[in-house]
């Protein structure tokens, strides 16, 4: 049976032979199983246009591979050689003041430009022919870390006058649907529209121009890994970061596997449930963790701090507890020169281990020991969360209060599912919902993302418990009010009539539970009409508004729905789950403190992962005698307690 | 007799026919006397070049009239359709970072492009055949909110220039006005001068630029008042923001109706105050409050909180009990889609009342019960604060400390007036003084305003109390020193001599007042010799400062001049107020807290109008007891207790 | 013998005739024995290209004369007339936005463009013709205040491109040093590389930058030096500003007299220790003050606060004692229009004195008292403290950790020297170390200057005392790592291996000295394996730190190197100072407070001069009774009272 793989990026291309060799003795010492390669080194495999050089890179490999050291390549494209902006400079990205990027960095290109899409062509299908049928290549990584790159180019420009004619096919239409006789601001063609930059804008045009890029950059990869599958089997992905304005969702449909980079640190560790839940949801495969530091990160300067004993071993485990099958460092030898000098690696420039070194060795062991656990069980749950790359974008261009970004907002559900010690999936907009018996919705500004809300519609119907809001459900799918109702669905569902949406300081007005006690929120307070039963209300404030509900509860068919209209903050954010799973019948795991409980299940096998992430004393309550897969040790039903960053892989 | 206008700002270009019934309805229901339309509608109105549409429009103001609702309409100039643009890229404002300004939000273009001049005499001249003889129209509103635009084109250099040579005749002359001999910086024609960007530009280029550009706006709006006279004989204005950058006395010496933007909040609800105070001087008509927030002001994001219950009564009060006529909100209902989608309003999106709907309805009541009182008392003060464009201008050139905005700065003295009791009038430069007895003119870099400092003078001579100082008078007309005196005129009407001004932290230099109790002041500390009568010194410092007067009272003629070299704070100016008032014979109303207290005197009847602006209980002593016109309750002599947000129309 | 100069910056360009009288005679009234003329006053010199009118500045530099106050004259280059831009308009600054800087201000030009040095030339040429045998003119100021400037023009990037080939000889060369394969960064011709600007770029081209833009100001200056030097036999410097991005040590070189420019504040007086510390060892003449303000310095707004009493004495003191043999104040007379009108001067716009008028007078008449011993003796030290241009550079782009500005870090240990009693320089990279026992070199990223790091060797074998990091030695010359060793030199001459390079907040990380007292670190750590004699080792946090060592001492040949991993605190400085002090066999004064004591010493006399530069009590052990040539009074041996802003001027 397989294993998790314990892997880490590595630049052969500025590395002479001899240390090659030491590298790759010394990543077998510590235990790591693959590689990353490849991913910056355009100019070494293609020198001038058209000539190619991979003997160097075949070398590697082989190395690499008769270490038993398996290998994930890069597509080199976010970084093209100097000849390409030589031949066409108008390749580099165009930024909203005129200046065009100079080569030096990453990712200077615009991927809609035909000549650079070209010249990437050409570099993927020569690795393809190259390395496509090579047995030690598991997968391929295409390009890295895509974002919004901000050009304005006239490519760029097309691009977006073209989506929208596609979409509105009228300009009138289009006219009519962004309101645009507000500042008398309609064109008369699609030519006429300027890039979304440069004015100040309305929230319609800046929502499409961001789609635009977004799937500038979707398309850019998607063609990638199309030229790749005519040369290999072995599965395709893109790394992306812990953002979600390139659609994590329409970027993975036609990828193979999702991955992911991201460099937490002790005070934000805890919000890796989230990624890793959601990560999880995205494809039927084990996603892979391609970048984390194994120390720190840095550019020139470092930007962190020296980390407990304890971490690099649970930030390397949350990834396969959560049901990842990989966890790979960023980077395996610090650079000796150029970007990023200050960069944690697993070695230093001149060959040391770093002072993780052990904790890594260790962890490796680690999965060794947990491999059979890990590889024949799955996480179970069935609780979701909603998070959604147009909600996403639409909270940033619209976020209705000041210091209201939605992955942060989210997070806060987020934080009160775990520390009620609930498992549970987050889910984006095209998530099928069966399986589930409860679901969270919260900041979904917009629920109009395909067929979502006649589906979430259908699953409430059908027994389906569904916490929704606060600021679900108040725009259309382009940014718009409804003019005729408050809220597209919600309202019609309910009964409910939302009265007021309030900005809210936490002082004037005041709320409270229906027992009595304090609701503390903050930000923003909806106000509903009476309807279903009121489990919180405004209790002080403004007189329209005392008495008004804050918290409802409805059935709807079989199903049932919890409106919360405010901010919560941790504690009541708890409470709000509590009552949520007692509606849906869901046991929960106890815990003390910030203990992320992870239930697997297999054919053969179950039991539990936990990971202590928030370098404190932590419990849970075990169901049963459990005994640790690493230590060996048997632990009694009952409280167990779990020390600073402890990891436990316990089976029945 | 006529009540105060309670207004909305009204956009019926968004909504179809049978919403726009339902508004008119809900207006009726709310009170609502007045809608302002039309601003930024002009594609409706002139879809393509020469094109008119107004059918629409005749339309709402016919139903809004047969609703017994008048009108205010707009001139939307400050939204050109696309077609201009496209025929007339340049007519874009061009930033100093060489970027046009892109089609997509308000006053993008610049007010001395012809083209862009030329159109808007169209629409405008359209406007006036269309509607000047509409009876429903009361007035008329050019253009929106306008404000120095940082337009560099060759059309704002050429007129920069222009206004240069007319001013100075030749370069030598501009050169020796501002001593071009430092830094080598004299021009040799006046083709040489560049706009006053991309360098450290001296203080009189950035002085003389910024009137240029002002000059600009201020030919723009006065050009539409002139063609609009052709046609109609309402009063016409112009609503601009609390900023002074343009000038409003200038701007308004040839509009009838001064129009004024605001969106305060609690904590500077006092500070309307000031701006009423201003704004009633500016013309003999009373001035309009064409805007203000029925809840919050928000963009994308709402930018406050949730009020207390009462602010939006006293907020709708204030500038009618300071003498102005009307109240308007902006907006009557929320937009549905476009910019500003989280901006408060009366209405919803879907038609809803916001929260303060019965605030606003018991306010339009109250307009009407008082009306009787207001529409023929007019406001009665012989107390006067200045505040320049000039000055304004200057100081935020050149501010003399850090941390010294004007407005900011004068306010401080209107706080200790208000504190004092004391109801009273905020002049411009070209204010006639004869109706004073007592005059404040604080932060006056320069008296070189037309004939300012001469009137000044005579009026001292003939019995008035100056307070001059800080910063006052030590600037000519273009910023620059004297270098014979160190100041204009006051060195040579008190005999003082202006030692050392000196930038203070509050710690090292102590200043106490004759009686010897301390003086607190910060941020700049002019020190005189002596002459006159002493009423503070420095007590501690720097040896060559102790013993020199910081606060010095003069005769002058059957006048008083009181010097004040320095920033007090409220405690203390309130005291340099009581002290003033004492010299001046002037008996203020005894008051606690922060209530404003206008006296209001008409041929038939007299009052007082009571606003409390600090959410708070406050009292006043009333000399005679009197009865509220708006509950019908009677109040002895002797001091009156006023409750938070308060408002009483108090006859005798 | 002549006397230390007390200047001031004079601009009669700006001045009548008859003002100029009377400026000269309160000058004499003051004491000033020099005024600093011309830098600005280009066009008034060449009004038109090639006609030059110098009659004016002749009479000024003759009325001086007379007056008996000595003139230095400055070259007007950083203020070229109208005419140069409007002739050729490329010559402004170019910047990275692509914008080009207006007329207006000063250095707007371009010191790699043609045409401006080639009228730079006329200029200089020209004046050296008419002042070049003046008796009168004691000393030549080139420019003013030059600094990196940010062009980006075509220019600027030639003589980049030159720079590289003439260093790097081939592109591969340079693409292999700089590492250009990481990132596909690689150039295939000189002519690919850009200006380090609109790019995320590397290091190394990021230096290489700073060094062509740095030697292009260098050659500017040198130019104009050696043109001078063709008429004139008098000193020639150019005044800079304390900031080392524009080499001091290169640019002095070549220059004369060091010039340097400072508007210290109470609160950071005490750094006026190290500038002029440093100033003294770049050349073997006494340095001029230049600039320092009598007041306060401003632009339009005041940038500080009155200064307690005393502290213009002291200020003006410390260039003196610490081996310079000028003062000059910045600026004579408050310009009375343009430019830094807020700016304090020894004479208001009006001619009045300002408040320090009298400190002024007395340090004049002290300056006078004190000659003889000034003039005959100089400043006494055999310790060391390095600080270098090209590690200033390099710590600018790579900094390690966040918030890490060299000069700030290197005054750290300043400050310790200065409180263990401990006279001292602050020296170059190209300084000669024979005459030192004890050397700091602090902050070090490269010792690759020159032959620095084989003298520094040389120089310990015989017997220096060496305390060297933290952060030293880590970098060879361009800023990149070392691959077979973590450091240059060190390692090898200490037998340690540094293990690790920690980024450290102060609290998970511990260290402790070997007699068990805490060590206060901050942001960063080397932790070394054992080896020598551990003075301090971390004592708590990852457990692969725990033990190794923090501050080691080795035995060098027949000297010692300390090698210091860490950022002290300021108590801990001054411990491992003393330390270094045992070491090194030097016995300091013993001081309390922050009292500068300057042992000076010559042929016939020897004393010290004491600066109290902290405002507070302080006290000095006199090794032997002394008297105080300023007030005549006389000190017994032992403890001595210093008052704050204290000047004393002992002699045995």
């Amino acid at each position: 049976m397989k294993k998790p793989f314990m892997g880490c990026a590595y630049y052969p291309e500025d590395w002479a032979e001899e240390q090659i060799d030491y590298d790759i003795s010394m990543m077998k010492k510590a235990g790591i199983t693959c590689a990353r390669i490849g991913e910056f080194a355009w100019r070494k495999m293609e020198p001038e246009r058209g000539r190619y050089d991979f003997k160097w890179l075949h070398d590697v490999v082989d190395r690499l591979g008769e270490a038993g050291i398996s290998v994930v390549m890069g597509t080199p494209t976010a970084t093209p050689p100097i000849w390409l902006i030589r031949e066409y400079p108008d390749v580099a990205v165009l930024n909203e003041s005129g200046i065009r990027k100079n080569h030096g960095g990453r990712r200077h290109c615009c991927s809609n430009n035909p000549r650079y899409i070209e010249a990437c062509d050409s570099i993927v299908h020569a690795m393809g022919r190259e390395f496509g049928k090579d047995k030690n290549i598991i997968g391929w990584q295409i390009d890295n870390e895509i974002y919004l790159q901000g050009c304005v180019c006239g490519y760029c420009i097309n691009r977006f006058r073209n989506m929208l004619k596609a979409k509105y096919k009228t300009v009138d239409e289009l006219n009519r649907q962004w309101n645009l006789n507000l500042f008398s601001q309609a064109y008369d063609s699609f030519e006429d529209i300027p890039p979304a930059v440069n004015a100040w804008h309305n929230p319609h045009i800046l929502l499409e121009w961001r789609k635009s890029q977004c799937d500038a950059h979707i398309d850019f990869i998607h063609r990638q890994a199309d030229i790749l599958r005519q040369y290999t089997t072995a599965p395709i992905g893109t790394d992306m970061m812990p953002v979600n304005g390139v659609d994590y969702e329409k970027m993975n449909e036609k990828l193979d596997v999702v991955m992911f980079n991201h460099y937490n640190v002790p005070s934000n560790l805890h919000q890796l449930n989230f990624w890793f839940n959601y990560l999880r949801t995205l494809r039927d495969r084990p996603f892979w963790n391609t970048e984390t530091a194994p120390t720190w990160n840095g550019s020139t300067a470092i930007g962190q701090y020296l980390k407990p004993e304890g971490f690099c071993r649970v930030n390397s485990w949350l990834p396969v507890a959560l049901g990842g099958e990989a966890n790979m460092y960023w980077l395996w030898r610090q650079h000796w020169a150029g970007h990023e000098l200050m960069h944690g690696s697993v070695l230093s420039p001149e060959g040391r281990p770093t002072h993780t070194f052990g904790e890594i060795q260790q962890t490796c062991e680690e999965f060794e020991r947990a491999s059979d656990f890990i590889m024949s069980t799955m996480v179970d749950t069935n609780v979701a969360l909603h998070y959604t790359s147009l909600n996403y974008n639409m909270l940033e261009i619209q976020p209705l209060v000041a210091d209201n970004p939605y992955t942060h907002s989210v997070m806060r559900t987020e934080r009160a599912l775990v520390s009620a010690g609930v498992c549970h999936d987050v889910i984006g907009a095209r998530a099928d919902l069966c399986k589930y018996k409860l679901l969270f919705s919260p900041y979904m500004l917009t629920l109009e993302d395909g067929d979502l809300s006649e589906r979430i519609e259908q699953w409430v119907k059908n027994g389906g418990v569904w916490v929704a809001g606060p600021m679900t459900d108040q725009r259309n799918s382009i940014g718009a009010h409804y003019t005729d109702r408050a809220m597209g669905i919600l309202e019609r569902m309910t009964g409910v009539r939302l009265e007021y949406g309030i900005p809210t300081d936490g002082c004037y007005l005041k709320a409270h539970w229906s027992d009595g006690s304090e609701l503390c929120h903050e930000k923003w307070v909806e106000c509903y009409s009476a309807g279903g039963e009121t489990l919180a209300e405004v209790t002080k404030g403004h007189s329209a508004l005392v008495g008004k509900s804050v918290i409802s509860k409805f059935n709807y068919g079989s199903g049932k729905i919890i409106l919360c209209g405010t901010v919560l903050d941790v504690k009541d954010c708890v409470r709000l789950v509590n009552t949520a799973l007692e509606e849906a019948g869901i046991t929960a795991y106890k815990t003390e403190g910030m203990l992320t409980v992870v239930p697997r299940v297999g054919d053969d096998m179950s039991g539990l992962v936990l990971c202590e992430c928030g370098y404190e004393n932590a419990a849970v309550e075990l169901p049963y005698p459990m005994t640790d897969v690493l230590s060996g040790r048997h632990f009694e039903a009952g409280k167990m307690q779990v020390e600073p960053y402890g990891v436990y892989v316990l089976v029945k």
